[in-house]
């Protein structure tokens, strides 16, 4: 079944260990379409400006997703600048320019509202509410960031409440929560909407709380390096939610073969600069990488 | 088979989140003893002061762990104070007082030298070198911390050479290694002497790299209440070498498997202050912790 995702699309400068990328292809809404695109029909709903260089488009339509709610504005697309520290689970901001992104909202076409499975990217949370009432899913994953808890944390409530599942980093799941105890934390999300709760650790793995009290947790793959970790939480979202969606279910089982399949979709990600490594992502690379973690973990 | 360990028993004192423990038996020794005598027979060699509490020693006693290498000097009782933040995974030192073992020179009994499997807990590096030079193992595991790393890296340097396993924490595998990347670290530690490196990661669990290269992962328990994390670095390595020592074998399925009953007993550990929740293990709870694992874990 079809995936609608909304959320940014940008023009990426990050700094690493490993090196530069000036202006590269980034943005939650682009990790999330091609890890999805690999298992589910993804249609992506999101802005870039008239700079938005073409082979960008290209690279997407190539994954068969459905780029009908992609609008193109005047102005410049949105950027961001980052720089990552030698502890590479470290990053400064160093510029974030909204451009387009600034007066965004999000319009989606029909085949968009109807797909029975939606992911709110990190966006703001009165935009998030905007989808909502043009959406009519079975299926509702949420992302968000610290930025939103800080300053509208009203509206980020009232988006809560109506999803399934929220997808969010520990260090954030505690600010939102207060909680310093995962487990406690995933219980006051749960308390505020969604049954489901996903907490990402970064380089030590995510956790998934079930609707019954269940708990499932995972490491990350170590990787030989860790190139570039931008969109690493977003290619999760990607694989995660396409395993769902090609399932129809969300049963615990299933939830914790998506939880493995966001795991692969994540390791991809960080091993070259951008979405270069995610791009190469096929079937049989995939279910491969999902063998590397049940080596990983299997006892 | 049997296991000797060395190390520290001294008098704690703990204060965290909930609540504080003054003066509470604790010590290397006596966490990695209690937690290894659920599998296996232990010789603990250690020095305790002329005011070590008898109910401490009747205690051990009850464990069937071979006391005849505890040393009992003229003095004071080593004793330990520290405060562990909101965030458990963070603690300050508030005291260190070594009294009688400022002066200790561990002397092994004739069980204790010819026990197959040896344990050298977190002392100086000069003191395990001494262990080594008494002993006969076919199996060493190794325990250390950043303190030694920090003043006699030579004296660590030489220990590490005569190793099979060194058990130690993240950060201090960063110290001890210079590398960021904990794959990397395990390299630079396994050309150091120790074909078998477990890396702890507190409330991350930890991580298992094997002489051929082989990585296994596992997290920790995701615990109701961490109550007093003292001693469960200590209680998992007891855990490990005790499942080791019962098969007498170290192939790396083997090394998985006493992962699991390392971090199984680190979580039983973490639920009381001291070693009031270790204390109650046996190989029934054992294996249900054990069942508790595979259930968070496997997919």
């Amino acid at each position: 079944m079809s995936i609608t995702v909304v959320g940014s699309i940008g023009l990426d400068t990050v700094e690493t260990p490993s090196g530069k990328n000036e202006e590269g292809l980034g943005g939650a809404a682009v990790y999330f379409s091609i890890a999805a695109s690999v298992l589910a029909e993804v249609n992506l709903v999101a802005i870039v400006g008239d700079d938005f260089p073409e082979e960008h488009v290209a690279l997407l339509e190539s994954k068969d997703i459905n780029l009908d709610g992609l609008e193109r504005a005047q102005g410049k697309t949105f950027r961001w600048a980052g720089k990552y520290h030698d502890d590479v689970n470290e990053r400064d901001t160093l510029d974030t320019q909204l451009n387009v992104f600034e007066t965004f909202h999000p319009k989606l076409p029909e085949a968009a509202q109807s797909a029975p499975y939606l992911f709110l990217g990190n966006i703001h949370p009165a935009l998030q509410l905007e989808v909502l009432d043009q959406a009519k899913p079975q299926f509702i994953g949420l992302d968000t960031m610290n930025l939103w808890i800080d300053i509208t944390l009203d509206d980020l409530k009232a988006v809560l409440k109506r999803v399934d599942c929220l997808i969010i980093n520990d260090g954030e799941a505690k600010q939102l929560t207060g909680q310093l105890n995962l487990r406690d934390a995933a219980k006051a999300i749960q308390a505020m909407g969604p049954s489901i709760v996903v907490i990402k650790k970064g380089e030590h793995g995510c956790m998934l709380f079930g609707s019954g009290g269940e708990i499932f947790s995972i490491p990350a793959l170590p990787l030989e390096e860790v190139k570039d970790p931008t969109g690493a939480g977003d290619s999760f979202a990607g694989g995660f939610m396409g395993y769902i969606a090609t399932k129809g279910e969300n049963d615990f089982d299933t939830l914790k073969q998506a939880v493995v399949y966001g795991s692969a979709m994540a390791s991809f990600t960080c091993e070259a600069f951008g979405p270069d490594a995610l791009v190469t992502v096929n079937k049989e690379k995939l279910v491969e990488r999902y063998s590397a973690f049940r080596k990983l973990t299997a006892f």
